[in-house]
């Protein structure tokens, strides 16, 4: 008699499901995903925001990556069930748990506002992703090696783009995988954008394994066009918007100060779950303590700093009123960047801690979009063509992703009729000539100034 | 000249917009409502979930009460103005702003996991809502008060239900009002839960004004009808889910023990925030500070509790690992769920901290289905007919949204293997004698006995 | 090595997809279903609108019973994949292609606008659904023929409700089977009617094989509930609406007027094609060369008939101005009904052409409601219990869906002000007497003197 | 005391509303509006289908010009309310009825499977629309002149884009019309192709009036891109797909084939209603009796033609068995679709019936798209930016909407195992050298020949 495969023997007698608003329904089959949801790792995505500072530009984004992290499994699941179903020979069923594993969990690693977290206290939640499914300590990988001792080094490898097999590594992580896929789609809905919706069902359709990866059939070529362009629209509209930009800089402002407070000992009041982060030595366990609401918690904690200035950005952050912006062209407005910089320090702010440039191409939506694998597309003969050389769109979009350069400064230094600045109305006028149509400009004279440089 | 009022003299330039999932666009007309919405305390409710623990059951719930409130003033905005065009005779337009404060502000004083929290601190979130509309301290008020000196005593009347005008009162609250039109179809959005659609833009068409408040034109007795079994549906599949009242019930012992502990001076570690509300003399301002954060960030911290109660209970809570439940019939099971409770006593819980019970009637989600004011409709003559009785449904259901009562009991002792109780292997048996299909049953023997008695 | 079965061989290579509105796509992954939908007479159905003259009160319900039956089928292709994935021991495999084809075709019997076709000429929609299903001429019995010589009888069986296998039959023809599912979908969708609107998907997860047909798991409660309160408004806002009773009772008093002039052979301009219908003796051939255009396209020849009542009508379907209506009372008004219907004839109509009674329940829709298998419930311990007993609601359902009973009009003897009457206008006086909010009265004395006849 | 205007004194004192599947509601607020719906002429769209042979692909789409009209209307109505309240100065309040006018008129003139019936019988329907709005004997003429003698013409000359007020013109005819933007919204709801979604809610936002016709808020940029990407997909995916293509076609083979029938005498059966086409002679009133239902109930009487040509050809229209498609490169294939035409003909087909180019091009849904008027963007200073300068997409886009040259040929040739060619077997390979991936290809010793003519 053929002896069962773990695979075989975890299937739950009845499949249990998640209602999602997104996808309908997540449906999980496996007893192993079942405790993986169920362990305290997991569990805490539920408080960490998927889209951190864009919810204070749209409301309704209030989503956590637990729901995106079912979503992914979700999505993966379904292509993989299609891909047994349809492509036995070019699909390893024996992939399928692995897969499935890392389409779960590459997301565990992140923290709280992922990206200034991790700018100030130095941390990498990809890294962290893999530590928590390497270490001996957390329930997550207690629960993978049920499958196989090595079975946690397979998951990680996948999160790591290490793993032998590229299809597997591309459903999780390539131009067009389960994970955008879900959260393009996610975010659409949530924010109400309807520009990120695309026909999801059709690409499901249209995706298929062959020998070096992921590909898709070419009849398919207008979805996956659609699918571009939404997620062009989703950039520009969403993920790169000014105002959650500003939320972000103020929050990486307000972080900084606390550090550097910290470091000259004169934090207070302390907030001893972040303790482990300001002395830059945090154990996995320290990082697992906090999220989203343990940062706000602190922040409303230093509103009653002693220290003005960061009870002042901590106010700023809890009650949303961010820096606010004018874009600049880089390589060339740098010299009046600086001006600016200048004159707001002559405004009596402190031009390290109430100005910041920001570009959205930091941003750390997309570290993807650098991805060397191109989206290939599988014509009627089975030979390839790359989806750029078949649609003009595409090729278009391809280079045009940049967003822009912002430099950040006081809200009110911005507003119409600005309070509190009569006694430096001059070094205000000054500042007011260097900006039109919230954008940097050179007015005039400084052009000429310039040019006489040269 | 005619003079301008306020309400004139208020109006932007160019209408504001949020973009809002649910309504497409929340429009914003005054900057006296922008204002509002800037201020801290109105910000502060973006960091307070909407549906509390019933995001622990249907993963898409995690929007806020800051979205919420985005919509009751929007709809409230769109009857309003309907109501303006069309029955200028019935509705008196010097009402506008305060129906549209009211609506905004109508739930600003809730705090994290209202019921619970409410029920452990003695705090009361409408007393709390009207105490920032008045209080000289805050924002709200402040803004408010560029209206008229009375302007904010009007807004809170509103929310009171003393406002003179029944048309202002009944729009914000009554059986069918601005306030639940959102939160039915919100939650249904984000639950993903279908039951709770029902025809929105229907009945913003056959609502009106009349004399005594608010009623519905006759022809839209199919869209009324429509909303009270939506309105069911969701009672019964999200709002009373008994996983959800599992985290609640969990939460509620862990800040009993918490509570507890510190009246006994032996709560370590100690979370600041939060010592005003264990003194029993939390301020407006102390208040404010709490968010569903907070609470969190507080209970994380109590996982490391000295008391291993409290540290067991607040890994339960933050991990989801809640209490589970049987049903029981008021007036007939309760000698049964004493043995129970006793039982579990002997199994070694202790059974204050780890049994209690839960009816659904007394979930804080819908004070207003006790109101007076019934559902009224007009006929083509003018005269009024009660609406239920001009449908079978509604009457059916009036009398129909019990739910039922819970005891919540350690989730181990309900699995079908439990472990570690080997040695109490006899007073577990006897546990579970008592039960079955997940309620609570008579014995054969216990049946007699208990006759016997009488 | 085992044999294929004609299922297996007949699986098509690459599914094929038609691309659905309502159900996103409909798979087909069987030659013999691909070929069965190129029938002509299967196309035929393109040219039979779902909802005859409902599309005449909701614009947007044009849609034909092709795409319903394709839905039909899809939705029982999903239920029937489901089973044999979780039922293997329930449901009998080898039901597939005979279930999936007896969907597919339970409709293809319909002729242009049934209820009145049907009932003026004498014709039945199931009877000669099973003859094309059964004859030697049409292509669907060749098409199903290649299963085996018997397939035709068996696939009608299911059609006739004489298949052995009752869960083949209840999936097509119950209260709650494929057909049904479908077309409430289908019709809210094209409607624009959000009533429709059930959790579908929720309760193709629930639905269930047993030994003596088809249930539901007793948790999908709430999903099924909802599915009848849907019902139950579609009836009531859709299918019973007056404005499209209205239209069928002209289209039936204008065949009714052809068909007597054909007949003492005044018919004048003749339109070939519905001659055999005249003369009462169509043949399969002659019924399916007749759709909705050809219906159409006799009424414009008509609009020119010398017969000015025959013209009349005929621009009266045309043209969309149909005869208009009063409800009365059934075992009650009807006194008042042959008044009024007398003063018709006074003031110059023919009472016989212009008036006509219509009830609702004599609607085609919803034959099955009369369906003497009742909706079953399976419990966690296999105990079954019927749905109006676990829920109120369908309870209260049950016995209210009457609808009511009209008497139509001619259109203007309804307006507030109608032309050409000046010469009746005692009569008309009379007439509206009896006439009170669209509804039938008895006027004060007619009260008297009838109390006085008993 | 002040004159009321018309537009005043017309207003209904209860607005009337349809309900629609796509915009929710269509709100009619004048009696003029009302009973222009009301006429005979406007109720004939209703037997018209927007999309012609296109519901033969996309089964969904059997939506009619009906709805389609009602929907332009509708968005015309809510984009001149928001004119009126947000744009005073810029917008002439007086255009309000003409433009609602021409917005539900625009499509009044349409025939059935518009373009290959204009084609065969040299009608125009653009010229038609105008006949029926100022002809005397029209029920819409009559309806428009309540408003003056000279509201017709004013209306017409909307149509024909002569009207001196280019905002009336452009809203109704340009890039982005409410025209376009129905029908993009409405095609995709009923074909079920999301790609046509769009932000009409947000386009709807920043459309505005200025001095030279309509122009966009700059903002709205990416609403507006979005917009012309759903048009590009739209036309892409359902307006260019060769098989509706196909059936289109074979529609006009066979209509040709009956009028060449016809002028010889040998038509036989007629069809009464459409003889004055044949006979190149329609009045307005033979026009306004020509509808789908009338050419389809034609194509079934002639399934029976003693002509096999045009019975077969019939058939193949009645019975959706298209001829199929090859594409050619124009400008350099013609030498081989002369050759492949050439072998259909030895094949034993007539080549002038069974084949026919067709270019998508030719294709009547998009006149438009050659409109001189470019699409503007307004800049927060005032000055204007067309839009395929601010967005690459756009640019990309512009250049790219040409679509396929297809050579359509009797759909057994195409088949992988065709019957019936035995005899015939030398010549059908020669045809097939010519063909690959379903495009034409020049075999090797072909392009040596041609190559040498040179």
């Amino acid at each position: 008699m053929e002896m069962k495969t773990f695979e075989e023997l975890d299937r739950l007698p009845m499949e249990k499901v998640f209602k999602d608003p997104v996808h309908d329904y997540v449906h999980v089959r496996h007893k192993l995903i079942l405790d993986l949801i169920d362990t305290k790792e997991f569990q805490r995505l539920r408080r960490i925001k998927q889209l951190g500072t864009s919810q204070y530009t749209f409301h309704g984004a209030e989503h956590s990556r637990f729901s995106h992290s079912l979503g992914v499994y979700e999505l993966t699941r379904r292509i993989v069930d299609m891909f047994e179903r349809n492509y036995p020979n070019e699909w390893d069923s024996e992939m399928k748990l692995v897969t499935l594993c890392a389409a779960l969990l590459h997301d565990v690693g992140h923290g709280p506002f992922s990206h200034t977290f991790e700018k100030i206290f130095d941390t990498d939640h990809e890294k962290i992703t893999t530590d928590i499914i390497l270490s001996e300590e957390t329930e997550i990988n207690a629960v993978l090696k049920r499958v196989s001792l090595d079975f946690p080094n397979q998951v990680a490898s996948v999160i790591t783009k290490e793993h032998a097999n590229p299809q597997v590594v591309q459903l999780i992580s390539s131009q067009i995988d389960a994970d955008r896929m879900d959260y393009l789609q996610r975010d659409a809905f949530f924010t109400g954008a309807t520009y990120g919706a695309f026909d999801l069902s059709r690409i499901l359709r249209v995706i298929r394994p062959y020998k070096d990866g992921i590909a898709f059939q070419y009849q398919g070529l207008h979805a996956v066009e659609d699918y571009i362009v939404s997620r062009f629209q989703m950039y520009m509209q969403v993920y790169f918007h000014p105002a959650s930009r500003g939320m972000e800089v103020t929050l990486d402002r307000l972080l900084y100060r606390a550090k550097q407070l910290c470091q000259e000992d004169r934090l207070y009041p302390r907030f001893p779950l972040l303790d482990p982060f300001f002395n830059d030595n945090p154990t996995l366990e320290d990082y697992l303590k906090v999220d989203d609401g343990v940062l706000q918690a602190a922040i409303i904690t230093w509103t009653e700093s002693k220290d003005a200035y960061l009870s002042e950005l901590s106010r700023m952050f809890i009650d949303r009123k961010p820096l606010k912006s004018v874009t600049f062209e880089k390589g060339k407005d740098e010299p009046i960047v600086d001006k600016l910089r200048g004159l707001v320090d002559q405004l009596n702010y402190d031009k390290e801690l109430y100005t910041l440039i920001n570009s959205s191409s930091d941003l750390p939506y997309d570290y993807k979009l650098k991805s060397k694998v191109p989206i290939q597309l599988i014509q009627a003969d089975g030979t390839f063509v790359e989806l750029s050389q078949a649609s003009p769109i595409v090729k278009t979009l391809s280079g045009n992703l940049q967003g822009d350069h912002r430099l950040y400064v006081p809200k009110e230094l911005l507003d119409d009729n600005p309070k509190n600045i009569n006694m430096f109305q001059e070094t205000y006028d000054e500042f007011k000539r260097y900006i039109r149509n919230q954008a940097v400009i050179w007015p005039e004279d400084d052009v000429k100034e310039t040019q006489n440089d040269h």
